[in-house]
């Protein structure tokens, strides 16, 4: 069997530290990939913000699309860059060819009675299978090549099998799981908790409390995972996707920092992606998403947080037959 | 009915701030129990380090026992002290009357094939029911009523229902299952995984690499509970007592203090408690509890580590049966 040609369709940071993994694990698994990996950077112009310009670090030409003649696509690019970059490469990518996306967040078409998926995008507009890499995978500790994990979620197991052979190194531990859905909505949600991190960190709140709020948004996170997709595994969220990523997140992550800074400071939260929650009813089962959403944007005062939670469902008395 | 007589037998941060929280319930639920709480404190000689003063705090004579009238007694004291106090309540407390622990730890009469319960010495010594009080709990941070969580674990609804009232205030929130034996050995294990903690942060990771730690560490935690209790319920690890004590105590616990130290300067380590793993095999399914042991009595240089748990069963390909 001919080896299998890899692309990467990066940006930024996590872009760059995946490629120095993928070229090293092309090299020692050279009867199974080709060791020469394009990678497609986009850049976003500083001026108007818009996505202006593509660099081929192979130097071939711009005209020429990625992905071509590629067997795996990695995509890890902002999530506002997917839509457009698929309706170009639609038609010209090998029906063969596996997608694998390491894009956090969610599609733009999600409404509140259905999830959409990035990845579903992809799989969608090009045909083609495509499967997810989420962990709790900070991307300069990756580039530092400290010792971390992720999980590759896809439907099909020979796929799962042979990506894990492309991400798997002695500092980068690969688990696979079919349950993609999870793997995928956890690396968006995660954020949301974040936030809520930096709140109580903004607030003086040590560690007790913030560990708190990260159950209760693990708890949120299963809960409405499961309301979109009933078929959702419980030990999925045991995997480094799930609680690991939650809590790096909610330590090292952006999010943290900023809603940190907000709480302190009360600095406009412009840098926030409060994407998931638009347009979604802002009441019911999810008192710390909702207390998050609604600080972020500016209708609730921070120091109202924990009263938000307080009463959370979690809480309530359990009857006898939820007594578990 | 008459009002339910609560007495503490406490010691340390914990104990009072344990008894901060009892005193203001005690009066909240004032018909159903009554609002004098006697605690019973413990103090070590700091010359001779052996339990050598009983100290009451409402200066009733020594010589009355805790507990002789007490319908509910919480106990909150090291866990080398329980032996000996049960002893000396044995015969001396009412049949009617519930333990509560709020110990971390296992009982010394642990063997490899048998886990024993601090909760089950007081339950047989005294004859009397015992549950469990376990979670994410740094005592500075409840004893200055910071928001925090526990659970409760009890076999009975009644008791769980009971003893909630006890400890359940706005900045306490309680949650009650049924699985005590999960609650409590939470609270023992997560001290091992802090280690590993600690070490990750000594050597210099980040927080990937802690985030990769706990999970594994979490991992062992539940396979090693559901080796000595088949009935184990995976929910339980979502409590307060689970993911939120370890997060907790991987960040802010005194061991991963002490183990980060050791990594960077080799300090002896007197002060880490290592009795989990005594007389245990060295060997087998648990790694990271093993790659800690071994490095705590001074096997393994710290520096070999992330060696150690590389490799984890975690990240052994999985077949097409166990691929979930």
């Amino acid at each position: 069997m001919a080896q299998k040609k890899v692309t990467i369709i990066g940006s930024g940071n996590w872009g760059s530290a995946i490629a120095r993994i993928i070229g090293n694990t092309v090299v020692q698994h050279s009867t199974t990939f080709q060791t020469r990996v394009p990678m497609w950077v986009f850049e976003e112009m500083v001026d108007d913000k818009k996505l202006s310009e593509i660099i081929n670090t192979e130097h071939i030409n711009v005209k020429y699309l990625p992905g071509k003649d590629a067997d795996i696509l990695v995509f890890v690019v902002p999530h506002q860059f997917v839509e457009k970059l698929c309706n170009q490469l639609k038609g010209n990518v090998k029906s063969s060819a596996v997608a694998v996306s390491l894009i956090k967040g969610l599609s733009g078409k999600s409404t509140s009675s259905k999830l959409r998926l990035i990845s579903e995008d992809i799989s969608e507009t090009l045909g083609i299978d495509a499967a997810v890499l989420m962990g709790a995978n900070l991307a300069p500790e990756v580039a530092n090549d400290n010792f971390c994990e992720a999980t590759i979620g896809s439907k099909n197991l020979a796929t799962a099998i042979e990506l894990k052979k492309l991400f798997h190194t002695d500092n980068f531990r690969i688990n696979i799981v079919q349950d993609f859905q999870t793997v995928e909505i956890c690396g968006a949600l995660k954020n949301v908790v974040a936030c809520a991190a930096g709140f109580s960190d903004g607030l003086g709140y040590g560690d007790n409390t913030k560990a708190a709020i990260i159950r209760l948004g693990l708890m949120e996170m299963m809960r409405f995972i499961e309301y979109f997709y009933p078929n959702t595994r419980i030990k999925t969220f045991f995997e480094s996707c799930g609680i690991a990523d939650l809590v790096t997140t909610c330590y090292g992550g952006r999010n943290r920092k900023v809603c940190e800074a907000f709480a302190k400071t009360k600095r406009p939260l412009y840098e926030l992606e409060a994407e998931l929650l638009k347009g979604q009813s802002a009441q019911g089962p999810f008192p710390l998403f909702e207390a998050v959403h609604n600080i972020c944007i500016g209708q609730v005062p921070v120091e109202e947080f924990i009263g938000k939670i307080r009463n959370h469902p979690e809480y309530e008395d359990r009857s006898n037959a939820e007594f578990h």
